[in-house]
């Protein structure tokens, strides 16, 4: 593990920052004592089950629920009329049918009641005394039944929004977004090689081992309690409160620790429901999903259907490129494609380019943010058609990405212009690194590399910093810490105060207790709360020289502060530790509270990182399993806070690129049903699929941070589907443009190449 | 219920201040659904078991665990020797000795070990395995036994500090204080009347219905986490870490629901004893105290004995005071005589004083605050002294206090020259109030006034203050709220915003998220930590101001507020809600998170509260049964910020005070053995033994508070026990020196007048 300062922009010398103590929550966590989602009994608690459809698509004639309710040990039932009205508003009415299903059920697994029961098996029971009358209806399952001219309409009313314009047409495809650049006939005019190409993916899951679970209580004074695990304590306030039509104060969101998301608990699906079970028990109530729960009724990303058209000249230089991309937004409008047309391109400066993306529902479930939510599809096909560019012009492929590169000044088709990136310091690792400096060689073995690009977003987060007298600092943010993020934050205020990480004490609180904190995603939480941190570090330290000031009588000017030492420019014997000022505050004028905010914007300004691998591969012809025989992830952190963590979120995103590359998928049965909704069957990567994930963590200060941080916890599941798709070109000689590259697949490739 | 206001200096109009919303936790309270000290219960807990001594005087010659050690379900055991070694800081052993005896055994009750089981039964049944060797000693259980020559020491090392200087004489009594002001002998000299009696309390409790409880923690990681019910978490947080020799931020104490404290809940037992058992037991561990442990083993009022001799003309100015006064400590030093000392005279210009003051240790339990500790047994004896000298100088008693009162300017013996108080507006409502112009008439009846101090502490609190986009506020605190605190700091910080008091969510939170807030104690809350909510609306102001002047792009000067109205001075036309600017906070630069710190000192500059009684009673000749016929309560509260819960507590602390007066009193055997442990047996006034207690508020509004805040928690329970004694004067024509004034006494001495 390495980290690389190919810039010497980097030239401040941090005391916490850039060290790797042991993080805070890191003990509970192994010992198991750390207390998750589902972890909350309080008194009187009851337990609720959903009622699913078991088909994909059907109209719901009548929910009959008077032999559930009449079931001994039931205390309440909830039914997709329990919702309030959403009128007018189409979005507010997909996400309430989302909830619950109104007259349609539009995926198996729908969820069409919810029951609560004095025991999960009696809720179970009564659930299935449920009686609902179904009109099954023909399923759409894929972006291509979806916009066949007959294919059947899941939502009878919805109309395509062309390029931000409702249009007329009835459709299954709820928007068409666009991105052009320059003139891209022109472009195509002025290259010397073309390649045009289709690519398409199966919708894979976020595969978190913890299942979505809430418990709630709504008291009988108008207080909603909910305990969950979640992203986002205050987005799921704030999104349950527009379910229920109430105020998001009337809500307290206590998050428990999450065990994982990667962007599928940014949803929400049972807090609504354990609400309005409870509202009407006058109980608490809680839900777990069970895993086939959590695969047939949440969150998966969308499977996609890409076609990219690239051109260059012989020289290397891109002159136009092109992407058609289409997206399963599952069975409500709103899929990651506009994101993914934003993706496409990133890496390269491409004078002339035109994007059209696709948000196309189908009967699968509502599709949900996964890691750098798109950009891992778009960039399966656009690594693999530079790849080929760069094979055609006879350039290596980390030469011909280097001198196509988007770097600073950069204009894009889809985007600002970037400010300071680090892509080019990315490739440049890759190219020097000793992986690829070695060869490869052997039959049936093949080396890839790609690159791929994620957001870095801002938002709003809070920080409070309380100063206590032993000298450590109390600090509490609203952010759920998924990969350390505690540490990432709480070093940052460390930094500022000049105090040990281990003398900082950060607590994630629920929503009444801390300022508004946007979720964790989007690579934004050692950015934007770490950012809040040290403004109110800054807080506190401005607090702490006046108090200096007061108690040496000098004027504030004359006290200056460095590495936890307050001294006087007056004096050169006057000089005082942070710790021994907090021991004197009491006595001095009482303790000192220090507050942070930031709103950064969606965009966030800081211009996002990029990622690269180098991953060398071996097929077994016999059966067309591939082997990860080398795999070394490259990252641009802009500073890497705790490096570890920044390692991990690495190490992570290459290995569950690993799995979308060779295995995952949703295996669907015609009629619409999901036939591996197990993990058995669903095959992520075991420790024993892979190799060791070699890092090279590259910083390139990002200009808009005080730290030069860039969020890290996406790109690096972007490139290792395109990588891997290189390495296997090179191993069997065959080009795959569909995930997952799994061996049946592979195997008859090679049967038909050799 | 009236509120006066006697004076014109409050003439502000406040919106929310002086409103009776309803309180934030009341539904969670009156529904059964407040989580109370013991009512966590985290996944593998155990249970402890106090094993205490069965004598009140004894050396432990040995503790022998063994056979305790060894029986089934028993995880672990702790004593004494477990304690870190207190070195030469005697009042850290004294402490360190009472959560643990070492080699003394003090009072019935002390603990000797704790044992951690499986549960409650095994823990108990292992407890009394331990085999202590005792060598039981005589001892002494009042003043009087403890300060004669042939008193048995319970500290053999313990000498007096007289006057602040240690000598070398060892013997019962910790510490002499003593105060003068202008020649007592001349006073004396000057008068034409002079009363000298003495008066005796016995030992009472504190009475709080929940019983004293701990579950803690102690993490692998170090960190040690404590579940209790406390008056302070902070000051139980720093206090834990002394007797185990800790960090404070090493701990976390989390504060839940109270049932109750006056003072008994500042002192912990338990938690200490749960830590230890916890890192050896590697569990949580739980001890909630029975009803007798909580009388036994737990922080009652001193037992005293106290002697006033005062000299007046007779025109009736008082010329002269002195006092005596003597507490029982209980087994360690410290009882609150030194505050008995400062209330004694604090009613009244006395131009010569003189008061000593003892504490005095007894084989009881430590003495520890109850509700004005020290107050109500000095009042017991001066206000029957002042009312005996206006019975003599023909004077009616209420206006022999308003010539003698105390007001600003008075200079007192003990104590700082107050500031502006309110006793002339006490006395002056209690003299026109329809009660006491209502003449009573009728044999054994009588009528008693008494008038009663106690001060207003201040130190340290912090509020943080965030702003919710639907208008509402999210307040954080860490004040124990035992009484509506909730409410009347909220409505601190809703009358600065110009919001409704339902408009704020008000938390208390752990020790780990909030700045570091003294103790629920002192009459301090409202005041002190709603200055802190003050500070901290009033920072959040100061930011809102800003970003409506960023919006409408003015100077912030331009900018005012309100009654939560933003207008600008530029334009008429342009005016903004607090809550519209709260739904643009999001989109204008982010949330708002304001602090508030205080530090007031622990006099807290307000001048403290005043209260009186008038008192009516009807004595049974045949049983000497007292019948309260009718009581009226009057009290500064300087500004009632919620007005019923400032009769709440005029209504609390008068009932206690008249059970101390007519019942309350710990029967002890010679043995030391407490023969009433019972609730049951220790007769607290109920419901039925009371009439309607009437309350005035009385506003005369503190000088240093910004909304004129005088905490009034606790000088509503100094005037009763004087007030009844007065009454029963009238009522039976004998003057009560001791309390409890109960049937048996008072039926003697009937017979002894008739």
């Amino acid at each position: 593990m390495s980290i690389s300062k190919p810039s010497d922009k980097d030239k401040v010398q941090y005391k916490v920052i850039g060290t790797r103590p042991i993080r805070h929550d890191g003990n509970d966590k192994v010992t198991g004592r750390a207390l998750y989602g589902a972890d909350y009994y309080p008194t009187g608690l009851i337990y609720g089950k959903v009622l699913r459809s078991p088909h994909a698509h059907a109209n719901i004639r009548s929910v009959d629920i008077s032999k559930a309710e009449r079931f001994p040990g039931v205390f309440s039932i909830v039914t997709g009329t329990d919702l309030p009205d959403a009128g007018d508003d189409d979005g507010l009415r997909y996400s309430r049918n989302n909830i619950l299903a109104a007259d349609k059920a539009l995926y198996k697994g729908h969820a069409i009641a919810a029951v609560a029961a004095i025991n999960q098996h009696v809720a179970e029971e009564a659930a299935s005394l449920i009686a609902v009358d179904y009109e099954v209806l023909e399923p759409v399952l894929t972006v291509k039944q979806a916009t066949s001219p007959a294919a059947p309409l899941l939502h009878p009313n919805l109309v395509t929004e062309e390029l931000g314009e409702k249009t007329s047409t009835k459709s299954n495809v709820a928007n068409h977004y666009r991105h052009e650049l320059g003139d891209v006939k022109a472009g195509f005019r002025g290259a010397d090689y073309i390649v045009e190409r289709e690519f398409n993916t199966e919708t894979v899951h976020q595969g978190y081992i913890e299942p979505h679970n809430s418990t709630a209580f709504w008291s009988s004074d108008g207080k909603l309690n909910i305990w969950c695990s979640t992203q986002g304590a205050f987005n799921l306030r704030d999104g349950v409160a527009d379910i229920l039509d109430i105020k998001p104060s009337e809500i307290k969101v206590t998050p428990l620790e999450i065990g994982g998301g990667f962007g599928g608990k940014i949803p929400f699906y049972l807090d609504p429901l354990t609400a309005l079970l409870s509202r009407k028990a006058n109980r608490p109530v809680k839900i777990v999903m069970t895993r086939k729960e959590v695969f047939e009724s949440t969150g998966p990303t969308s499977g996609s259907q890409i076609r990219v058209k690239i051109g260059a000249t012989k020289d290397g230089n891109l002159t136009a490129g092109q992407a058609h991309i289409a997206f399963e937004a599952g069975a409500f409008p709103g899929s990651p494609v506009e994101m993914a047309s934003e993706c496409i391109f990133a890496a390269y400066s491409i004078p002339n380019a035109l994007i059209d993306a696709y948000d196309v529902v189908v009967n699968k479930p509502k599709a949900e943010p996964y890691r750098a939510p798109g950009s891992p599809n778009a960039a399966f096909g656009m690594e693999q058609v530079i790849d080929e560019l760069a094979e055609m012009t006879n350039i290596d492929p980390i030469d011909f990405r280097l001198i196509n590169a988007s770097r600073k000044g950069t204009r894009r088709a889809a985007g600002p212009i970037f400010p300071e990136i680090g892509l080019v310091e990315v490739l440049t690792q890759m190219k020097n690194h000793p992986h690829y400096k070695t060869p490869i060689s052997g039959k049936y073995r093949g080396r890839g590399v790609a690159v791929g690009y994620w957001f870095n977003i801002g938002c709003e987060s809070s920080v409070v910093i309380s100063v206590n007298s032993d000298g450590t600092i109390s600090l509490v943010e609203g952010s759920t810490d998924i990969g350390g993020s505690r540490a990432s934050i709480a070093m940052q205020a460390a930094e500022v105060l000049g105090i040990r990480s281990e003398d900082v004490n950060p607590s994630v609180v629920d929503t009444d207790s801390i300022g508004f904190t946007f979720l964790t995603g989007g690579s934004r939480t050692t950015y934007a709360t770490g950012w809040a941190a040290y403004k109110a570090a800054e807080d506190v330290k401005e607090q702490m020289i006046a108090r200096v000031a007061m108690i040496w009588e000098v004027d504030v000017s004359a006290v200056s502060f460095d590495s936890g030492i307050f001294t006087s420019m007056n004096s050169s014997n006057q000089s005082m530790s942070f710790k021994q000022l907090a021991g004197e505050l009491p006595d001095t004028g009482g303790t000192i509270v220090g507050r942070g905010t930031v709103e950064l914007g969606m965009g966030g300004n800081g211009g996002g990182s990029f990622a690269g691998n180098v991953v060398d591969v071996e097929v077994d012809p016999e059966t067309g399993k591939t082997t990860i025989i080398r795999f070394t992830v490259f990252q641009d952190a802009g500073k890497a806070i705790h490096p570890s963590y920044v390692e991990g979120q690495m190490q992570g995103g290459s290995v569950q690129g690993i799995g979308w590359a060779l295995n995952e998928e949703y295996f669907m049965a015609p009629s619409g049903s999901m036939d591996n909704s197990t993990l058995l069957d669903y095959r992520m990567p075991t420790a024993l699929d892979l190799p060791m994930i070699e890092t090279v963590i590259v910083e390139v200060p990002s200009e808009s941070h005080p730290y030069g941080v860039r969020g890290v916890g996406e790109a690096n599941i972007v490139p290792p589907m395109a990588a891997i798709a290189n390495a296997l070109k090179e191993a069997v000689g065959v080009r795959f443009e569909r995930l997952p590259m799994k061996p049946p697949v592979i195997f008859e490739a090679i049967q038909e190449v050799s």
